[in-house]
């Protein structure tokens, strides 16, 4: 399976992240773009739920550092440590979230640092669409990498 | 129906929120509190999702605000603005949410600004429990109420 095949089977293991109905879609290297469909990810106005928006921003970045340190051959626990979050506008469509590193970190500064001490800290950001090049909802967060196996 | 049921209806029309399983279980006009069973709220470390415990965290402020503009008799949208959540230590058990008002944030206060402006913005805390008293994961989020019918 490729990367992106292994990501989702994890997501589908799971259960409320089978209940948002989320996938990975695409994985460059640097960004990794996630999909859900509204209708799974509603709430009492037509519109996408914030817990869902909050979800699949933090899976962005729970995955983007999964696949990296999974292509690098390294085995780690990803945990969330903290976020911050701003809902901008309201999103009536399917939910698309992209996840990246920060500004001014880089992979071989995060993946140095796990290879010597077994565990780092990582800063990123995530995003969810709202068509026409506009955020519905933004977050930045600090995940922690540790060492496991 | 009490006000409490009215709301736990509200959440089973909401598709992500009935995958939840979450249900508000106690409310005495300042302290909202849910409950939601790990099984279906858990991740790939058998311990909680991060975004069940942004969730849980979330619509217990959403569902404080909610009940007690329903109580003072006005008709609102509540919607989130922004949130601040920080994950302490992992949750191997059923989700208990809770959400007040941010200590120096009075109802008095709230419900007059929005009486006479038809919106207000407001503070809100909400904490994840981890037993003994700990915190799993806690929250600090601004909500806007918007006039609406």
């Amino acid at each position: 399976m490729s990367s992106i095949d292994t990501l989702n089977a994890q997501f589908r293991q799971m259960p409320p992240v089978l209940a948002m109905a989320l996938n990975a879609i695409a994985w460059d290297g640097d960004v990794l773009r996630l999909q859900a469909p509204l209708a799974a990810n509603v709430n009492d106005k037509g519109s996408a739920f914030g817990g869902s928006l909050a979800g699949a921003m933090t899976l962005a970045g729970w995955g983007l550092l999964t696949l990296k340190l999974a292509e690098a051959g390294l085995a780690a626990e990803v945990y969330v440590a903290d976020s911050q979050l701003r809902y901008l506008v309201p999103l009536k469509a399917d939910l698309v979230a992209e996840a990246r590193l920060e500004a001014g970190t880089d992979w071989d500064g995060v993946l140095r640092t796990f290879r010597d001490r077994g565990r780092a800290r990582v800063s990123v950001i995530a995003r969810v669409e709202a068509g026409n090049g506009a955020t519905a909802a933004e977050l930045g967060g600090r995940f922690a990498l540790i060492r496991s196996g």
